[in-house]
């Protein structure tokens, strides 16, 4: 099989931010190009560390991955402990990594890989606050008109948020980096948690993990078992929304997802609606599409590739 | 039966106002103390005109109607011919009205009647944008704790907006007046987007009331028809959203309703959310609740209810 | 001499506006229709009551005092008691008024006036938050063009605020009032804070009142020591700054300031510099100008004017 | 005489840039590690061309000289072709520069120095938009606690704004970096347009570097002819403004400058005033200190340390 998608995932592990790696890296059509760590879910420190865990645990020690911003742009660094533990990783029990940090900016490396790839060849996976996608805009802007698309997990509508009652975790840390992002003219695929809220990890669904029987597919299933308490509490669900692996799923079956061009912007003026995506998904506005907002999601056909996937680990 | 509501109807008619207006004036358990009229759909002129042919289609003449504020109260006015025709009231062809409009204006008639009746008597029911409502509190803060409760359609959430991505056409209208009325510790009873979406008129619902054969009956049915055009349009639902009525209709039937108590909050800083109700649903905020926002209806049972009362008048 | 205005003065008393009261009831060129009240300096119920100690110690108890807002449009209300102290008139010792409170409305006052005298001849005249003015607009916006002109003590520009480092006391409680009259197309001139300060009651100048010999006098000079507390600590001047008269002082002799056509917009979207007068100086914007905005007094001159007329009383 | 001032200039040249640029370089108590340029003035390609033709023109191409951002982090660039001309530098005839543009992006200079000094010893001082700095807090927050202090042109307060009513141009660019940097805890010295329109190059000024007779002043005089032509239309003034400047004469005669140590927030919320400085001079707010906010200045003692400086080169 050819690789089909060269790309970058841009991340802040969090346990399903691990679960897109893993299905990244089980996936032959995709080849991951690095692995940039960003601010997030928890501090840099950890999720930078948390990214090379699960490249071992995938048996990938060769990927590179690379530390990013520690903080936002403009505003403070918030996390979300509550949801990911203590680690940002909380349930499996995984050692230290042994492979390396790469030397390096993350900022640096998304540039220098952009400027030397062929243009329109590589697409950015960002599976966390935009800070890292942001810095390089800004950096680079020759950048833009070469990534071939930037495919992320963020923002919210008919859902709400998760963070405000307005904004979802992702655009809310960093909801300039967002706006610099979905204002950039690069093509947009965006996952929001009107997808995600969709893709439920219940527990038949987490059991097809264990029962893979491999360590991957356990530590999957430990991995989601721990995440999924935060959601299952507040939203009252059977299981919670497997956000970032969206992400990867779509690169390898677009079919899966279905949703429409839209205006996506980014509010940043008020403190009440902070990091909001607005979605003009009616087409109300004159404001330009820029992003095709995904709406619903085929559940079973989703966790049916990632048991596929993370079962070939 | 005794009348249960001694209501006051601020609205700016608008087919589904109308509707409202005939749900109430046909329900014995209903007191209608007055109709305050203002700017909205369509300009006042037209609002409080409107008022007055409803009242007399339902061979009540003799309901005193006000006519309230001209514009709103810090933005212009912006109003909604596309959807409810040059008139405000397209689709039937009803005769100019003979009654009179009262002398004074919608605001003192809702302060002065506040201050007389009995306190905790009386209910207000705002159909339109809230700039009378909010008059009335700026201009007597001491009626505030004389309402029974405010029984309002406007906003929505998980439904987003019909006029902005963001905003709801009543909130959108008059965001500070909004804004007022939701931060003045008033019991507040709110009909979002989210339940009117649900009431559609379908054909069959619409075939009941002309199948009534009385004038009222057949007149509500060609309202709605003309009404639901542009929602069905934009949509591609089978009818529109039948929004006002279900006001009148929580009153004689809370039972076709449920919601939950949760903090709303007016946005009022930034042009791109201007007016949108952010609901607290999941209560991730330190916000006080200030409403029960209803999200569900029963909306064959609400229409059953609508065809029974307006078969009366 | 004939009458040259007509002027209704909306008002907040506070000693600053007492002086302009009695400087406008000390001028034969000047009828005062009317003396509305606002929530300012000190709750409604105290200014209503100062207006009406001012017109007594005046001589003038028929003059008409209404009562209007008792809070500004959307914000809480905001009191400047560390300035002006409990009762807003802190200083001399002036007797409760015997004159009654007109029934009615300050605003329907100001409406019905506008609407009843000819077109073009009244002046408003508010030298507190705009509320009552903004009410106004809103209730009868045919009130507009009838208005000859508001001239009005509020804002700041070169000088900042005095109340944030932005924005200055009558506007900052009431700014989206000042955004309505700003953008009422009525032809404003502007006292702020830059022509203001430049009027300071030093110890020569409150000499001169006391010197009259009168009951006023004394009593002026009596309001003047204790105003200047405040600004004197705050500022290190000799003397404190005498805001409200200036605006009485404009409509006898316009040359006592100069200024220029500008175009002034308020900021209502900002907590930062929420109720901030932006004034467009230099032009630099295409905003139309809607006001002609003072930066400078003689302030000789203007304190020769106060002690004739209050001389006069 | 020893070095008392280690610094890097970050400068988006500009004429007055360039004065300020001569200035560091004519004095030995300061020592210029390098130059950083960011865009401005005139884009980024001129920018740092602009630096490099006027380290040659000094006679010390050996000066490193980088390039930085291309673009504010979050609003598109706006640039001031009206005032510094369409290369930014009209005026003199100077020819193309020799010396080359160090490798490595600015950014990085200037975190790798600060990383790389002893903490303390390095002082930065930006001239134009914070971008670069903003970019270095960002991507290295450890270099804060590392720099003894930030001596910045930019902001305005009693002055208002040159580019807007309320916003000074450097500000005004990139307001999100401003904010960052007024944020960051870094000791702060802020030369307004309070102090710098009182440095007017009025033609005695002006004629005083032409008389020095050497290149650098005649190229000096040209400079500031072309420079003042756009402010003395507007002002109506003898001369223009010399901003930037000030920051190096600060470092070098402090005594010629006297100010206030103030909270400055800057305003990156609302569209009337964004960038504003707001300036908490009088201390009416609990923010916390955060800026050594200068307002007056020895005007002529300023200008004859330029001349006695440049008449050095």
């Amino acid at each position: 099989m050819t690789t089909s998608h060269r790309i970058i995932i841009d991340t802040d592990p969090g346990q399903d931010d691990a679960v897109a790696i893993l299905l990244a890296l089980g996936s032959p059509e995709i080849e991951v190009l690095g692995i940039t760590a960003v601010a997030g879910n928890v501090p840099l420190r950890l999720t930078e560390k948390n990214a090379r865990k699960i490249c071992e645990l995938a048996g990938r020690p060769e990927t590179r991955v690379y530390a990013g911003a520690v903080r936002p742009l403009v505003r403070p660094l918030v996390t979300a402990e509550a949801v990911h533990g203590k680690t940002g990783l909380n349930g499996p029990d995984l050692p230290e990594p042994k492979m390396r940090l790469c030397d390096g900016h993350a900022v640096d490396f998304i540039v220098e890989t952009l400027m030397a790839e062929e243009a329109g060849t590589v697409t950015l996976c960002p599976l966390g606050p935009l800070t890292n996608i942001a810095l390089a805009l800004i950096r680079e802007p020759r950048i833009a008109p070469r990534i071939r698309q930037i495919v992320l997990m963020g923002g919210g509508f008919f859902e709400g948020g998760n963070t405000t009652p307005a904004a979802e975790f992702n655009i809310y840390v960093d909801p300039h980096a967002a706006d610099i992002v979905f204002r950039s003219g690069v093509p947009i695929v965006m996952m929001p948690l009107d997808v995600t809220h969709k893709a439920l990890t219940t527990g038949r669904r987490i059991a097809a993990f264990r029962d893979l029987g491999t360590r991957v597919g356990v530590a999957t299933a430990e991995m989601l078992e721990f995440f999924e308490r935060f959601d299952e509490a507040k939203y009252g669900t059977d299981g919670g929304p497997l956000h970032d692996p969206c992400v990867i799923a779509w690169l390898l079956k677009p079919d899966l997802f279905s949703g429409r061009e839209c205006n996506v912007s980014v509010e940043i003026a008020s403190e009440l609606t902070m990091g909001m995506t607005v979605v003009d998904w009616w087409g109300v506005t004159k404001r330009p599409k820029n992003a095709m907002v995904m709406r619903d999601i085929d559940a079973d056909g989703f966790f049916a590739l990632l048991v596929e996937r993370i079962g070939s680990l």
